[in-house]
C-alpha cells in the first residue's frame, strides 16, 4: 500500500505504533478541506471497503447517499446540518449520508444491530479513504428529520451519520481561529487501561 | 504492512481490488479456531488500532470485557451464547463482549451514536487482527440480559457484539457437516449499486 502522503498533514497522525495498520493512525477528521474533487474511480473504492464489512447476518444494512458539490444531494445535506458545521463542511467536495435498514431482509424482524453494522462500513470506509490520500469528518449534528424528508429516507432506516470527503486543506482555510486551534491541536485518545477490561472496572493485564 | 498469510484460509478472501487494503479484503469470520494462544502483544494491537477510531465529540463510548481461555470471563461469555455459538466459539481463545456507553461524558447527555461509535472502533480491531493474521468472529445472538448480569454491565451501557477472536483453524474441526459446508461457501456481498446512492432509489453513477 502506498500512500499520497503530501496530500495529509502529518502533524495529527497518531503516535506510529510497530505492527498497526498505517491508515488507522493516520485517519483524523480534519474540517479544512480543497476544492480538488474526488475521481469516481477514489470513491468506487471507498464503497468497496465499506462492502467488506461484517454484518449481522451478513444483511448489509447500511446505504450511502452520495451528493458530490453542485448537486441537490450535497445542497440537500448541507441544508440540514448545524450552523456550526455549515460553517465548514459545504466546502467538501463529497457529503454523504449513512442509513441502515432497521430490518432483517429474511424474515422482517428488527435488526438491533443496523447502527452498529453501519459504523462498522463506515469505518473501513474512512480507513480506505486515509489509505488513498483523503480526509473525512463524520457528523452527527445535522437536522435528522429534516434530512429524512429532504432525501426521502424510509421509516424503516435509521439515520447515521453524515460524512464529510475530499482533500484536507490548509488549517486558513477555516473560518475563524478557534476552528484553526482546533483543527491544529494534538489528538487524543483514552489510554487502553480505560476501556480494555479483564471484568467490570478491572483493566486487562495485556495493556500493563 | 507484512501479512502471517500462513495462518489464513486464502479461499475465503473477498476479491483483491486494486487500492483496496488487503486486510480489508482478507477479514471474514471463520468459525473454526486452533487451540494457539494469542499473545498479549498481540492483543494490546488490535485494542490500539481501535483506540483512535472516530466517536461522536471523541467520547469514545467503547468498553470490551476480554475474556481469555481459562478465565472466569471466557466462561460467562460462553454461558450466554445460543446453543448453536457455544458449539464452535468457546474453542477460540479468547472471547470479548464490547459495550457502549451511552451518555456522553461532558454533559451526561445521550449519545445517540454510541452502538454506532462501538461498530466502528470494533471494525478497526477486526482489521487489524486480518492485518495479524488473526481470525475473528463477530456474534449477536447471545443472551444479552444475562450477559449484563454476569458480567455486571452498568444499566447506562448498550450490550454490543461478542467477538471469538483466535488464529483460523481447519474447518474439518467443526462440529458437523452443515457448518463445515458454510466455513468454505463463497463470501457473498450486494453490488455497490444497491447500497451507494445518489439519491434515494438512484445508484450513484461512479458505480456504473
Amino acid at each position: 500500500m502506498s500512500f499520497r502522503a503530501e496530500a495529509v498533514d502529518q502533524s495529527k497522525y497518531a503516535p506510529a505504533v510497530e505492527g498497526i495498520l498505517p491508515a488507522i493512525h493516520r485517519r483524523w477528521s480534519p474540517r479544512a478541506f480543497q476544492d480538488r474533487p474526488v475521481s469516481p474511480a477514489d470513491l468506487a473504492q471507498l464503497f468497496e471497503a465499506a462492502r467488506w464489512a461484517p454484518s449481522s447476518y451478513n444483511e448489509q444494512p447500511w446505504r450511502f447517499l452520495v451528493g458530490l458539490r453542485g448537486t441537490s444531494t450535497h445542497q440537500k445535506i448541507t441544508s440540514t446540518l448545524i450552523p456550526f458545521n455549515q460553517s465548514w463542511a459545504p466546502k467538501a467536495p463529497v457529503l454523504m449520508l449513512g442509513v441502515a435498514k432497521t430490518r432483517f431482509s429474511h424474515d422482517n424482524s428488527a435488526n438491533d444491530y443496523a447502527l452498529y453494522d453501519l459504523g462498522a462500513a463506515t469505518a473501513l470506509l474512512v480507513v480506505q479513504a486515509a489509505a488513498l490520500g483523503l480526509a473525512t469528518h463524520q457528523m452527527g449534528a445535522f437536522d435528522h428529520a429534516a434530512a429524512r424528508k429532504a432525501l426521502e429516507i424510509p421509516e424503516d432506516y435509521l439515520i447515521g451519520s453524515v460524512t464529510a470527503l475530499g482533500y484536507q486543506g490548509e488549517p486558513a482555510l477555516l473560518p475563524n481561529e478557534r476552528m484553526i486551534a482546533q483543527e491544529v491541536a494534538p489528538r487524543t485518545r483514552k489510554p487502553l487501561s480505560e476501556f480494555v477490561l479483564s471484568a467490570w472496572g478491572q483493566p486487562a493485564r495485556l495493556v500493563e
